[in-house]
This record gives structure tokens, C-alpha cells and sequence, in this order.
């Protein structure tokens, strides 16, 4: 056996000493449940939540803490999937069983909530389900081909007056714009799509957003984290409108 | 002279082993007439063909396999490149030459023959040649700007009745979309255009296809194999419409 | 100390030997004033110019070349950014101050400039500043949403008669099409609507252009490379048509 | 409701047709214990097995097919990680658990197992229980520092008379040699340390190997391909060597 | 001129609204002097200094706040670099300037200061005076020839008793382990060496460090980032070690 | 057929117009020999030749340029391939022939000529003919196992005295290294291992030396170019220090 004090495998404990200036993370790796805790808390106290993903399933606890705050907010969903899966092979919170529960625990007001972009291939039941809820869907080829405008109006439709909170995750954006996420489609929007669409929601009360499913070990030259700092801002402008 | 036993060059004979668990390949690298007649081989003997390529030659044995079964097919072709020059520096079978035979030898039916993408500069000849035979092009810029349903209605008319072979070089996408390929050509197709023309060709009379020129060395976070994936897909959604 | 004569530093020295084969590069790096003079000589020796960048700030000296023979031109600039600020955090002749200098300067004829594809963020100041010239603006939202017939239109009224240039900072294009670049911005031109818009300005007298701001650093599988060079080939096909 | 008949979205049930010259995909995406038996089923089919992954769990029924045919192996193991957990943020059977189970299902003979360029950060009681097993380890800092002879020479002594097997996860390398992989660790080995270790294994029993965890979606110009296949073939050579 | 109400170009101002919960960002872009102020302030009040950079530019501030605490410290600096220059383009402070400034103010002990990896070419006069102030200097290539046992003692020696910081310039590295920084050389440490090099550093009195110069634009699969990382854990696995 | 005026397409034809100021192109693409006849009369222009590739195929007239003026030559040739086939896939002049015909034609003298990293699979016959030729070979592993201050030796040696040309293919240094080449091989020098034996080669009389197979389509962050340039650089440091 090789190994010997000059260079022996470093040990998980370290970073569990009580390094104090540097933090302390008791949540242990994987541990879904105490994370949406933790994640909910945090934005429990947030005046006006702007959250950068993480994977989609943070929009659960990032929902839960708005839910006690406003009661089932209006939902605009940007997304290549619908998410509303009751499961991910096996596992019951996760990025594609978000809205499902969002759904199912009143988080979210079905009637008031629209996906924008929706193209990935998926089951005729879950598809079904999420319509009988009373959701909206507008495919990446309905934007394509009836134009910014009209999706737009739909949104606006459909979101109505009160809360709305904006989740926007990456994938919506085709391949060639947003290459760094974990499930990407072919046929999605450019970016400026997604930002014309955004533009035209200027009015609606906006309580939050977030952006999630950026991982930049896919991306090239930085462009997905710009597509998505971008949208970030687009919403910023939003809010600055809204003041002025 | 420092090679000695302990790590000398490696011999190619090794491979040559009769390894009959791992597979037998008698035909030389760089053997293109001995590869065509293997391909065609195989290919007629696959009832319905969905060919992933190789490069664009590869097309050239896979209709010498269908016109055997059909005679001269209606083809439906997705290229940045006319492909019908009559050699390639000086190499007579190769991927820029490949139409040409295919008319020359009565493979294809050159008036149920249409071009969609087209935008790589061209010598006059050439593109008068290939007009002369019938053959329809249609370039990226007509996509673009008159739109996927005329582009749809206009291959419609051309493939008319009978069998329909489509051929999609991965080039017809711009760089953006397709980064992963041999002779990109800026000016191209979105993937959502490819796939809203593919959708409109429901009912056509399709014997087979090829997805060709992804080339994985160039890619990108398998942005390019994605989208020649999804281009498959959705021919198996036109088959399994046709069936219902 | 470890440094031995097998394995020294090297010294700067060796480049300035008088490598009379190799070339002679008296100009030292980072001298803004000396490289301007020495691009503006180059340039005034070109019969007709298509200059390959090198970052924006190149345009200067090539706009005062030409401006000695011809007086002050017409522009028609492709751009993310207006570049029209007074300075670039504190150097006054960089990337994003060419206009202003080239405007203050008399090379250009501002009511005879027009800027398309802009989208970055701008302080007001600077934009009544640019808009006050008489400058003309077609973002790049004008050109998503009004389309490039009409984006050419407006770029013909505004150049005119008489001498114009075509100054291509690649960062036009959206990050998807031209990864490779310093400053991208969301939301860009596909390179379609680019070429569109060039091929649509057939007529023009044209008396040079540059494409700048390509980054290689920064690109993938050469497609803002091509892009940019797709974009000068353009320019000689426009060219070309003139003569015939 | 914007969906209609001209671009639905694609229902999951066309790749269920029985679309019989395609292929029959019975097990649902996600079922491992189904997996692992179809797995196991075809490696039990192959004289000679040398397996291209794929994640680290399918080393497990591998295995399982040749423990069935020779009894307990000697398991050589190229990897950044010790790969003994007992589970994986709740999962039992996955990439980080492989040799534990292996172990503890008596499919390898913890005596003659080693494992060689380790140096991912580890629990005290993770590494205690492997050690205690029998397990002899090899880090990648003591390839680096006491070379590729006295690994290759401890691996002999350890792997002895008998059948060995070679499993080789592409994460041995480091990210610079192998960045196409889901857990990179830095300071890893240079592919020719691999090499040069493989080659003085000659005359060892070998029974079967595979290249595990190389993922293309995050790989560069394929060197992480080329990296995996060169491991192969050195493979084939010791093979080779071994009629001669 | 096109621009209207739908989609005008965004002004900067709108991030200057005091949007309370987002942050209130009073420093301009660009103003190096506010910038340092800023980062010693916030650099003082941490006990244990890990800072993640940035370029290289931000150790003086760091190093200002260090030096009132303990007075001037011992210096291990990895780099490519001397970074002695008096300026950097004109520029007085920035990345290629930092120590520069930090021996001629009194920050470092220049005598307990040594340079590792340094390879990049110099001009004569600029490591005359690095030497003449009593700065030890280990290239790259002595690394590489002599071997990191020989580097870490030397380094030991150099920096002796008392305070020690650690300096980490990720350009130390070579191209091939991280392309993911603004001016990389060849011919650099591999990341295996720079850990060896560091964990033979156990006992000296170390007061902080950083890892400077990542930059993830040019980055692939994250590897550079990753190496950065575990060059900063590396060190944290020191301090865990002083404490036990 | 929807070709218009308004967006035809390109003929090849512009670029064969008299732009006198942009250049003249007469060699057809894919002529060989014009090409060869066309680089040899440039290389004879030059008083001493540092040339970038292109693929190895130009050393070929690289080197009858140099031998009409110096005689057979002797050559240190970095590569990973022996590059001395009789043809390449039916071509007789190509990259992997460019060392047989330099021979066969007296333009180096095999006895002083060299060849440094070679690690490709190679048939028997062809090994044994260029052993046979007087060439000495030193492998990849060669240099990883005994060193570059032993590989220098024998370079110095088997080059001796007399006119020596240096061809250095970028596909000699690792992929990981090297990434943009056209037909890398695992298992190459580590960058500083090329510059290590280079540097030990002063007093030796240089009259050339080439850089080739540098292809930036398959780069990353332009690091293969960065390593391509610097074994230039470092050559240009031999004929400095000569002329000491």
C-alpha cells in the first residue's frame, strides 16, 4: 500500500470544521427535504425575490414562501417542458415535478397559469392532466409561427390582475442560444423571443422571478449565464417601469 | 536508438486479429467501392431505413439499395450545398458529387427532386446543370423569407405521389443550430424551420431517410448530434402518424 | 535561487533584434497614437479597403484616410452598442468612443450615419447626444420585428449619394452566431437578416468596409470567424454586381 | 389555447409503435434492476467482453455475468474515486456504490482488487472499510511521484495468477486530458501514465474490461473520446501480445 | 428613425432605482481607486481571508488590509508572471503591477517573497529589480526538471517564520490544465504539481490566500474553475491539518 | 422554383474578378502541384524561414527550396506520426507522405534525420523502411520514461554539424495540450517537454523550421495556436542567442 503522509487522500471532514469566517453548512449533500426548508426560509425574507437557479425543483420552496405570503399566485412559465410529471424517475421533487406539486398544494392558481415554449415529447396523460387543471400552453412553434405579439396577449390574458410570479427556465431558449442546461430541445425561442414577450408584460403586478436550469459546464464563451443574466435584467426594467 | 521492448510503437496488425467477438473488418480504410457495396448490402436489407451518418456519400449506396426496390425515388433534399458537382478534387465518389450520380444513374427522379437550404456560392454551371435536369431549389433566404409553409407546399407539389426518400445533410442548419459539421455555411435554417417544414409533409409516401454530416469533433455540448437526433424523431412521428 | 543558464527566462530582447526577414516592429505594444498613424498610412495606400479587425477603435484611423480623399462619408454601422461614448473608462480612444471622435472630427457626415442592430443598455445622455448629431437608429428588435425589407429601406434613404462605408462589428449578431466576440449582447441578428440587409443595398457607392470585434479566444468551431468572413464576402459580391 | 393541428406536440407513444426494423425498447427509461438484467444477459454473451460505457454502475452486472462464468475476479480499477459507497444520495445501485456491492456479492475478490489514481476527497469510514476489505489503493500522487513502474508493479503483485478484470473510468485522468466526464477531479493522471501502466500488465490473465463515465456533452474536440478508445486499444494490444 | 414605446433600447438607469433588496451598487465601473478602498474595507473585517478573484489586481487591496494587521508578510507567489511591473499599459494599478506596489509600499517582506511558475518572457530590467530586492524566483521549468519536493523547500526556507500568505494566479497552471484565464503561457505546472507542492507547506503560519484570474469565459467544461477550487481547498485541508 | 433577384444565389465568379487591391487567386483549390510550385518559389524568397502551416504537406516544398540552396538537410521532426507512407488514401502527395518523398528525393539526409514523439500505430513495412533509411526515431514514451535532457542528446547527435531544418507538428504534443489538430494521438509530450528538448538545442546551425497542423476549427480558448506560436518563439530565441 502506497499511500503515506506526503500526499494521503484528503478526508470529506475538513470542511465541517468550525471554520467560522467561512461558514457553516449543516445541510448534508442530497438532502432534499431540509434544502426546500432552508431554500423557503431564505426567501421568506426577500422583499422582492429574484432568484438565479439551481435546478428547476427550487421553484417549489421558492413558491411555498410566496404562497403564505399572497396565497396561489398567477404563474408565467418559460419552459421546453411542462413539468408537471408526478415523479422523476423515482423521485418525487425534482425538476420536472415541480408544477405538479405547485398544482396539487394550491401554490400556484392553475386558471392563472400559462407555459410558454413547451416542445420536449411528453405522455398523453400528463399532458392531459395539466390542461384539465385549467393551464395554458403555447408551444415553442406556436411563438415561432403566430409571433411574439399574440403570445403576449395570451399571457397578459390569462395572468390577469393580482400576484404573478415569472419562472424562467433556460431550456425554453433553443440549443444554439442557451447550449449550457441540462436538458436542452431543439426548436426553441431565440432570445430576443423571449425578451419581446417579456417587454409586452409591462403592467402586471410582478411579486417575483426566477431563472433556473443554467449549467455552465455546458456553456461556451459564457453566452447561456448572458441569456439568462439578460432576462434577469429584462425583468428589472419591468419593475423599474412599474415606478416610474 | 531508444525504442525498446518496454514500450515500443504499436503494430496496426494487432486489430487484424481474428478478435471474432469483437467483429471482423476486412475493408481497408479509404476503400470507398468496397464501402459503397457494403452499405448497400446492408441497407437493403433493413425494411424501412433511417440512416445516421457519415458524410453525404454515403447516400449514393443507400439509393442504389432503394431504387433496386423502387426504382426511381421522389427525393426531398436539406442541404447547404447542391452536392451535384461531378467530382470533388479530384475525387469522383465523395460528398459534394453525390447527387450528380444519383441523377446520372437514375437513382432519383430528378423532377420529384427538391433542394431546401441552399446557400453555399455555386459555379453557374453547376446550378444551371442541376436546373436543367428539373431539379426545384429552394434557398435558405426564400425560408426565411417567405416562410416554412410555402417552402412545405412547394415540396408537397414537387414529391407529388409515390416514394419519397428525404435526405437531410446537418449543414442546411446555420452554424448556430449545427456547429458540428465539415462545410458550414452561414445564412441557414433555425431547427424549429426544418422541423415545422417536416411536420407539414404528413402523408407523403416516405420509403426512407439520412441524417448525414454531423461530425461530433466540431460540436458543442452535442448541440448539433441533438438537433440531427430530433430531425430523426421527427420522421418517426411522420411514420407513426401514417399509421394511425 | 533555481534559475540556470539550461532553462533561463527569456527576455523580451530576442523580438527586437533586426530579424530583417521577419519584420520590423518598432510600434510598442499598447502605443494608441503611433498604431493609429501607422493603420491610417496603411490604409490611405489601399485602392479600395475591406479592412479585418482588430477591435472598433480600428475605424478611426481608416475613417481618416478616407475622409482625406473623400471628404466626410456616409456610415452604415451594424453594432450591438451606439460607440458614440466621449471615452472608455478613462482612455479616450477605444472600442466605444470611435464615433464620437469620428462625428467630432468631421469623418463621418452624421445625418448621412445610421446604426443598426443596437441593444445594449445606454445612458440617456449618450443617446440624445448621438440622436441630437443626427444620427439614425434601428435597433435590433426594429429589425426582429419590422422586418429586414424594411430595415434596408431606411438604411438606403439615410446613406444616399455619395461615398459611403460599412463599418461590421460582429457583435451585431446575437452571442449564438458570433460567440466569439469581446462585448456580446442578448438578443442579436441571426446572420441571415444581416446578409439580407447587406444584399439589399445593391447601388450604393460603397468606398470600403471592415469587419471588427472578431474574438477568436472566444469562439467555437470558427463560426463568428466565418461569419465575420461571410459577411466580407458580401460586401465583394455587392462589389462584384456594381461592375457587371 | 394555441395548440393546434398543424404543430402539436409530439405525444412519447410514436417510439412505442412496433416499428419492428427500428427496434423494440421494452425497458422504461429509469428501471436499473430491469436494465442490469439485460445487461447482464448480453455480457453473458460475449467471449470476450470489452465493454464502452456508460456510467460506473453497469461494471455491477457485468461483472455479475463474469463472476457466474470464472468465480470471484481480480478487478483492476482506473478511477479518481474509490467508488465503495454503500449507496448514493439515496440511490443503492449507481456509479458510486459499483464496488461495494461487488464486494459484498463476493462477484471480486477484494484481495486481489486495487485501485489506482484516487484522490477524491473521502468519509474516514468509507476509505477504513475498503481498505479493511483487502483492497490494496494506488493515488494518482503516488503514480506522479513514485512513477508508472512501481504502480504497474504493485498492480501485478496484487492482481496475481488467476482471471483480471480491467475497469477503467475515465476519471483516472485529469479534466485536462479527460474533460468530457460528470465528476472531474483535479490532479489526476496524464494519459500517458495510463498507458505506460496498462503496457507492463502484459502477460496477466485478462478475462474482460470496460471505459466507463466518458460523456461527451462536456468533452472538446473528442479527446475524451479518443483518451477512452486509445485505453481500449492498448487493451487489444495486451491481447494481442498474448497470442503472439 | 424606428425606435417606439414596444421596444425601446434600455437606459442604465433603471439598476440605479434603490431597489433595497437587490443591492446598492455606488461605485462606478471603471474606478479602480473607489474599487480597493472597497475591497480592503470588506477584506479587513474577515478573519481568515479566501478570497476568489478577480484578476490579480485585487491582492493589493487585500494585502493593504493584511499589512495593518500584521505588518509586512512573507509572499508564495504562484504565477506565470513576475507582475512587477511599475505599470500595465499606462495603467499604474492593475494585474501586472500588483507586487510592484506591494514591495515598494511596504506589504511584503521581499526577502521572504518567492515566485513559482514563472515562465512568461521579461524585460531585463524588470526582473533585475525583482531580484535586487531580494525576491527568490522558481520557473516553471525548474519545477518541471527539479521536481516540486525540491520547489516546496526552497519555498520554506524563503518564507520562513511569521505570516505567510498565499498568492494563487491560476496562469501558473499550464494552458492545458486551465484555458480559462486572460493571459495563459505554455509550458506550465500541471495542477497535480501545484497541490504536491502545496501540501508539503504544512506548519507555515499561514494568514490567507486567493485564487486570482479565473476566467470562465474562456473556460471549457469548467476545468479551470474546478482547478481553482481545489487549489483553494487544498489550502483549507491546511488549515484543518494546523488544527488538528 | 422561388429564386428571385432580390436574394439569388452566390455564383463563385465575383471572386474571380481583377480586384487588383484585394489579390489576384490563380491556383485553383485542390490544385496540389501549382500550390507546391507556388510555396516553394515564396520559401526561396526568404532569408530565413519560419514558417506556420497548413497541413505537413508543405514542408515538402518547404524543403526542395532549402535543398537547392543548402543540399540535403538534416531534420528534427517533432510529430506524433512517422508521416513517411508511400501515399495517403490515394493521394501521392499529402501529410502523411511528406517524409518519403523527402527522402526518396535526397532533400534531407536520413542519417541526420530525426523523429521525436512518434506514438500512432504504424504498419511494420512502413517502420522498417524508415529505420531502414539511416532514421532514428525517439517515441513519446521515450521522452516520458527517460527524459528530455537524453532526447536533446541524441537530437544533438544525430543532427550534428551542417545546415539542420527543425519541422515541428503541433499533433506532437498531447491533445490535451494541443487540442486543434487534425489527427491528434493520445499519449504526447506535455508542452514543456517540446520547449525543455528545444531549448537544449543551441549551437546547432538552424536554416528553417516549421510549424504545422495547427487547425483553429478544433481549438479551444486558442490554446493549441498559443502552443504552436511558442515553439516558434522559442526557435526565434535560438537564432537570438546564436547571434550573441
Amino acid at each position: 500500500m502506497l499511500v503515506d503522509g506526503d500526499h494521503p487522500i484528503h478526508w470529506v471532514d475538513p470542511l465541517r470544521l468550525p471554520l467560522a469566517d467561512i461558514g457553516d453548512f449543516s445541510i448534508a449533500l442530497g438532502d432534499i427535504a431540509a434544502s426546500f426548508t432552508e431554500i423557503e426560509r431564505q426567501a421568506a425574507a426577500v422583499k422582492h425575490l429574484v432568484a438565479l437557479g439551481g435546478d428547476h425543483s427550487i421553484t417549489l420552496p421558492l413558491l411555498r414562501a410566496l404562497a403564505k405570503r399572497c396565497g396561489p399566485v398567477a404563474l408565467i412559465h418559460f419552459d421546453a417542458h411542462v413539468d408537471t410529471w408526478r415523479e422523476n424517475f423515482g423521485q418525487t421533487f425534482a425538476h420536472g415535478s415541480v408544477f405538479y406539486h405547485a398544482i396539487a398544494d394550491g401554490l400556484v392558481d392553475p386558471h392563472r397559469m400559462i407555459q410558454i415554449g413547451v416542445r420536449s415529447p411528453v405522455e398523453r396523460e400528463i399532458y392531459n392532466w395539466t390542461i384539465a387543471q385549467g393551464v395554458t400552453m403555447i408551444t415553442a412553434h406556436d411563438v415561432h409561427e403566430r409571433g411574439v405579439a399574440q403570445a403576449a396577449e395570451t399571457i397578459r390574458q390569462v395572468a390577469g390582475a393580482g400576484p404573478v410570479y415569472l419562472s424562467f427556465d433556460i431550456d425554453v431558449l433553443d440549443p444554439a442560444f442557451a447550449p449550457g442546461t441540462g436538458t436542452p430541445e431543439v426548436g426553441g425561442l431565440a432570445s430576443w423571443q423571449a425578451q419581446a414577450i417579456i417587454r409586452r408584460l409591462r403592467g402586471l403586478q410582478f411579486i417575483g422571478m426566477d431563472v433556473v436550469e443554467v449549467c455552465p459546464a455546458y456553456d461556451v464563451a459564457e453566452i447561456t449565464a448572458l441569456a439568462g443574466a439578460t432576462m434577469a435584467w429584462e425583468y428589472l426594467c419591468l419593475l423599474a417601469a412599474a415606478r416610474d
